[in-house]
């Protein structure tokens, strides 16, 4: 896989794209990114890449020509058909579905803005998605590329190690996670509690399945209703 | 403010914490941040920070013990009571409402897990939130501290300038953004909507609150049903 990021911002990716999974996935030779500044691409002499919206109000609004010849540029450097992905809060609200949808590509393109708007005609001519990680105001489209990338780099084959466990986790399986304990068994007078010391694995995962069901229920509801139960597990649900 | 970061991977955090709006509220003194590498608070020979879980199963556990030094040490820095914030897929789901909230604290504290889950005896014994940025797995909790930290931070006094407009964002309204244009008035054939260069303010508002309930309308309905629409408002939504 391929991704190049249009920012103002490029040096805010450094510390997230050298580190820990994107890093790890760069050296197994399993993506590849390029950060480009689409001020660059601006064709006028002060490189202004925004200007007042019209209609008035407050605030600047991105113009369409350098993204546009930005996003043009970067297509022609390869052959892969590329998604190109708005960084936006309009957008759809991310969900891990739609990071094991991209993670299918060859190609993504993700355009982040800041502070401004976007000119509506690089929304309606120039973008295949528009996506938003959240309902919370951000600066910029930047730490939601981050966040994309993160969340879809590592379900690429061979990425994750033994480390990280992807199907067990939050959201893949459409529950929350049962809690954890390790050692020690007594910590400042916390206990961990007796069955999952009890070597019972039949014990220890009906436990689990209780827990995960019960910490669902009280925390994210919406949750329960969107993923299939079976029966037993809805009886639990009723107690 | 101040802020303490408790990562295994401090290096994720200097392209953010250093650029934007995170950069500019610390030039203009309203808040400062320590990131803190909680190996280092290890009580073993070997600074290991996370074991076996109990009962068995895949992935690693953090235990307790570096997680609770680390943070009674950063708390013992300073007089502030400060807010214990866990990073973690099972938090409750960030908000614009959550940031409104976290702007008020004096002092925050991040703990942000990798790869592995935390001990519950964290959880039950040491936060007072859990938070998650959104429905998705991401590798690790340093990503979403740095979304809650630059949606927060933008909120204090006088960080915004004039160029980030913060009343009239998404999510502050309730309701998803009109579209923006700015010049050229035709670029490429592509044309900016009459009524926005008719001076005609009146018209203009009209037009951009109908862009904006249908925006709304067919992206997000559920935003509709969270916010209060005026009878007016409601009658373009049926329309």
């Amino acid at each position: 896989m391929h991704i190049d990021i249009l920012t103002l911002f490029p040096e805010m990716f450094t510390g997230v794209m050298e580190s820990s999974i994107l890093k790890k996935a760069q050296d197994k030779h399993k993506f590849t990114y390029q950060l480009v500044n689409f001020r660059e691409y601006a064709q006028n002499k002060h490189q202004k890449v925004d200007d007042y919206p019209y209609g008035g109000g407050a605030g600047m609004v991105l113009t369409p020509q350098p993204i546009f010849d930005a996003v043009e540029a970067v297509k022609k450097e390869r052959s892969s058909k590329p998604r190109v992905i708005l960084m936006c809060p309009q957008g759809e609200t991310f969900t891990q579905k739609k990071a094991e949808e991209l993670v299918q590509e060859d190609h993504l393109i993700f355009i982040c803005g800041h502070y401004e708007g976007f000119d509506e005609r690089i929304r309606k001519h120039l973008v295949n998605d528009e996506i938003s990680i959240g309902d919370y105001v951000l600066t910029g489209g930047e730490l939601g590329a981050m966040v994309v990338m993160d969340s879809v780099i590592r379900l690429l084959p061979n990425v994750l190690g033994n480390e990280a466990s992807a199907p067990q986790d939050s959201f893949s399986s459409g529950l929350l996670e049962h809690p954890h304990y390790t050692r020690p068994a007594e910590f400042r007078g916390m206990k961990v509690p007796e069955v999952l010391l009890s070597g019972d694995h039949g014990k220890i995962a009906a436990w689990r399945k209780e827990q995960s069901l019960k910490r669902t229920y009280e925390r994210r509801k919406d949750l329960l209703n969107n993923s299939k139960l079976t029966i037993d597990e809805k009886s639990i649900v009723k107690d």
